[in-house]
């Protein structure tokens, strides 16, 4: 038997301990995307205890209490945070088979140094030593990020976002972890939202173009891609119901635009056609600029309304949308390629039954611009676990170049969540190990080591080429 | 190399003994989904031998017969009982990877004491030897439901039922075992069907409202709510196409429930108008009595019209039907939470496709009304095998509260099937037990016990809260 | 440690290891579908150099070199051969995880004797003992096939295929092997393609029927299927974007028909209903006759439009389309059923999404006509690996009865390919070894001998029924 989450935690074979021993481990991280705040990593913020790191925006985390019904005072309401944290301690000591009992394991033991296991009876020590650990050096965010062989962050920005820390960050040469804006153009794209006008408004005052038309939109955009493209940006983010191909004329944009500021909502026809003329619109740059553009979708958000009321978005009320047809994904790909403007580009769906769809389609549109030029990326958000990261992998391998892969991001928002790259490596590692052990690939693990090291750092690198902060 | 099926069967690891052997095992069973008949449990039926059992209305191992080519009346036809069973054990001994294989022996095992195979060459033995057990005191109904340790039976039932035998069986102290009825009140919801308007005369007759509109369906249904609660019943249960969102208005609910009555039959959309908003009505009525909602989804029926004609409906004919929209499921149930009606629910599909649609799906609906109020229901009918059950935990145990699940039942119409309890606890502890050998949880086997013990009985006690009968 | 791609590759039980060597291996291969061409057989061509065969059409190596951003010079473009095999023996050395490392290892050690793994520095060496060996006798499109004990041969023929190379190769006695064409009449079906009017009118010259109506559209293949029942085919193909559902009267399809050859392409509805007519007078013909109904769907084609332009179809841009509704699959067999019109049917869909709904779906069609007369194809494609063919296996056993499979064919264009057989076999004996190594079956290896031959070969050559190849 192997101890609770030792030093070979995952890596069942000696093939995956030389790997992740003698090559993954070592590797920087470069975590392409994450919602971390680039206001809290410049102000260098320090927490208290462990409930404020933990359970302070963790939405994982409070979904999993509510599951085993725990009061929502208790979550998000007033109870005092000693008295949180023991809620949360005594539900995670029975949550066997979710990965959140492994990251928060990992935390405490790659930032704690705590060994143990988190239970009832121990809560009380872990309570102490954390809030201990948090109030000495170097446990602010800059310091968690260091202690964490971060190389480079790329956070997730709106079109409209002053990109102030971000510029702070670049001048500040006491920090050498390069921090980089990515472009998220949601806000811009879903005209179904009540907020639209509202953001049209701000997209006008910070772009200086009258947004008043689908092509005055595209022109406010592009003041403001070139203002991120000045801060080091080189990646874009959206986040899709699914990825739609839906072709209209420029005229017929301009007039649901229209309507729209009359304030007639679009019907689901239009606001398909709608957002993927935007995409088109948003994928010509990023091709012309060799930006990289992700794709998220697969996600139905925000289900518990007065939850939401009370809480807002992204509180632990979203689930997956199974409903994505891959004919229309390799549609909207193929229009791009037809065009001459596809970008390079990483497709996520939060349905895993997507993944062989995706990997069959990312080989329709590879070429020798990049690696993986079209990437699958990483197990994301409820599948990233040791599940949902093998799957991902060995369905890659399959189909594609699993050599090529970009590799992991945390997409968190918290300071602790480095190690789920580790988790991610043991998987990556223990898979190779034990294709090795059963004879599916040659012993050769020099070529295997400078693989594992291309998925845990070089690919990404060399397929972002993301600029490295200079003067550090 | 593992005997086959011994003591340890499925039980890989020294945990997995231990978490079966000296926990699950010995948990009574609450069966709280099956199909079993009150009337045969009244009457202490017998049977004459063990194709009466095994072969008089089990459409699974009908399947497994057609399959292998077998003529019908070997299955449903007029061969004799004897001829029928040996052509069964002919398939059966070749139906590798087939969960018959393991249900047949574990019943050969649990009830007959045959340790052996079932084959060619030893059909006659087990024929006679069976013939012998049932003719034998403690092989009626009440017999193997009580050399099974069951607890609480709960069967499935018409709105119109009488519950005769319920209440006969309720009276009766000298059978320990609580028997209650559950709520199902499909063919009051399917107007689409030609049987429609003839149900509603029977509802008529046995509620004493006259169901001429959709407001008097729901009145007539809450008199028969009220005879069921007065019957101890706390459980519903619905089998849907997919769990519908498709809002309409009162009125234009009286309209389609007027024009059918008059002869029409509903459109598709009208159809799916007129069942959610059945689905709401019932939903509130659940919530208000805090009775449970089970919602049974991704069957496609009577597909072989030939042979439904001959043989009706339940007899081998079905299949998965793969088109249920989660966004529709997510937002009905969003529906009733937004009109504080949301009552416990239990979710199952039969597309296992969906697990992780519905897993994500009950974290956006929990509270402290139970622990996992919202539940992903077992796997299901063609998924109650190693494979299936296995995806439904590990799938629950990555995106819920698994120690929070209420585990398994039978879904069966036989009274030999309990060892398919048996069959999901052994499932249950070898899944633990292999995370505890990987290291992937601490070796706390006296925690994971009360797990185990939670999942097999406690949790389902707590849930449903059923009536213990009184005075046994 | 195993050592990599030995004798036992893939076999890791006791059991495994005999059922293959012992039953597995000696059988005949039966590849009952492939896209080998007749005239390449009849003319037995010989290849230069392993570049011809492995990389002149081979699209999934082009696929995954392009997705490893090689150029496309060194794949379908104007390098020298010998540079197209370093670029992919370069690539090939870190494709792991994808089963182009066994197919390709596999085939360099059964026909050229090649134990080694093949990379950039042993790529010369490969390079030379390839071309060597292929100059040598025995190395021509006949020899490679009596090479890997190659019993019958099924190719995928046109109905206006003149058959003429079928003709000659049952004709010649000198070569052992019965070569049968396979009925493929998309072109006849796809009438929304722009080429559907000339094909007609070929079908029209070949038949002598003048094909200007629905009616004479089926008349014609009435001709044509004669002429290829001649020829001693008793199968067809079909690709269709999901197995629909769509009834409509013979005045619409001919209204559809008249429309289209006076230019107007058919609406969604009309493809669908036009569609679903055809195959239902394909399926009688083939219920009359015998014959068995391939369906292989679940793909989306030709994504890469400048691509297709440059390269034409089946050159590599291919992916999953994800949107094939079972409900329509099970309608549509059952309206076979309901006419008495339905053949032996071999569902394949692309998607492994789809597998459990398939395997149910096949229960509600068997009967005493066949062992296993409605077929679950073999893991197809994208899923002809490790992953898909274990768990199409595991489905089909969990639903259906495996033991009544008809097993692998190699769907390739290459006759090199036949190891894929082997990769299969290897796959099937391993999974059953670990079944009987668990205690899940028990230890009769005699019983499972048996089953593995039937699936391997017996039940191919009794459903089938395929004409052996007389006087040889």
């Amino acid at each position: 038997m192997k101890a609770f989450l030792d030093q070979n935690f995952l890596l069942n074979t000696e093939a995956a301990r030389v790997l992740y021993h003698e090559a993954a481990k070592e590797c920087p991280i470069i975590d392409y995307h994450c919602h971390l705040s680039p206001k809290e990593i410049w102000e260098d913020i320090r927490y208290d205890n462990i409930t404020q790191v933990w359970l302070g925006g963790d939405h994982y985390k409070w979904r999993l209490m509510r599951s085993a019904g725990v009061p929502e005072k208790y979550i998000t309401g007033d109870a005092s945070e000693h008295e949180k944290f023991l809620k949360f301690a005594e539900v995670l000591s029975k949550a066997i088979g979710n990965p959140i009992y492994h990251w928060s394991h990992l935390e405490l033991r790659r930032f704690f140094g705590y060994e143990g296991v988190l239970n009832k009876d121990t809560a009380e020590e872990v309570w102490k030593l954390t809030e201990e650990k948090l109030h000495s050096e170097g446990f602010s965010s800059r310091g968690l990020i260091m202690m964490s062989n971060v190389d480079t962050i790329c956070t997730t920005d709106d079109p409209v976002d002053s990109l102030e820390y971000h510029e702070k960050l670049d001048a500040d040469k006491s920090f050498p972890v390069t921090v980089l804006p990515a472009w998220r153009p949601d806000k811009a794209m879903n005209l179904e939202k009540e907020t639209w006008p509202d953001y049209l408004a701000q997209l006008s005052a910070v772009s200086g173009v009258k947004v008043d038309s689908f092509a005055a939109l595209k022109k406010a955009l592009h003041v403001r891609l070139d203002f991120f493209a000045a801060h080091h940006c080189s990646l874009s983010d959206h986040a899709l119901n699914y990825v739609m191909y839906a072709p209209a004329t420029e005229e017929q944009m301009e007039a649901i635009f229209a309507a729209r500021l009359a304030g007639k909502l679009p019907s689901a026809e239009e606001e398909a056609a709608f957002k993927f003329a935007f995409m088109n619109a948003m994928a010509e740059e990023y091709h012309t600029r060799n930006w990289v553009m992700q794709l998220h979708y697969g996600c139905r958000r925000d289900n518990n309304l007065p939850m939401f009321r009370k809480l807002g978005p992204d509180t632990g009320f979203d689930c997956v949308d199974n409903s994505a047809p891959s004919a229309q994904t390799a549609a909207f790909l193929g229009c791009l390629q037809d065009k001459g403007i596809l970008p390079k580009t990483i497709l996520y769906s939060l349905n895993t039954n997507d993944n062989a769809a995706i990997d069959t389609i990312l080989g329709c549109f590879q070429s020798d611009e990049a690696v993986g030029k079209i990437q699958h990326g990483s197990a994301w958000w409820f599948n990233d676990h040791f599940q949902g990261m093998t799957e991902q992998l060995t369905s890659l391998g399959n189909l594609g170049y699993l050599a090529g892969f970009v590799g992991m991001l945390t997409d968190s928002r918290s300071f602790l969540s480095y190690p789920r790259h580790e988790y991610f490596r043991r998987i990556l590692c223990r898979l190779f190990g034990q294709w090795v052990e059963e004879g599916f690939y040659p012993e050769d693990l020099e070529t295997l080591k400078g693989v594992v090291r291309d998925i845990c750092y070089n690919n990404a690198r060399n397929y972002f080429a993301f600029a490295k902060k200079e003067g550090v």
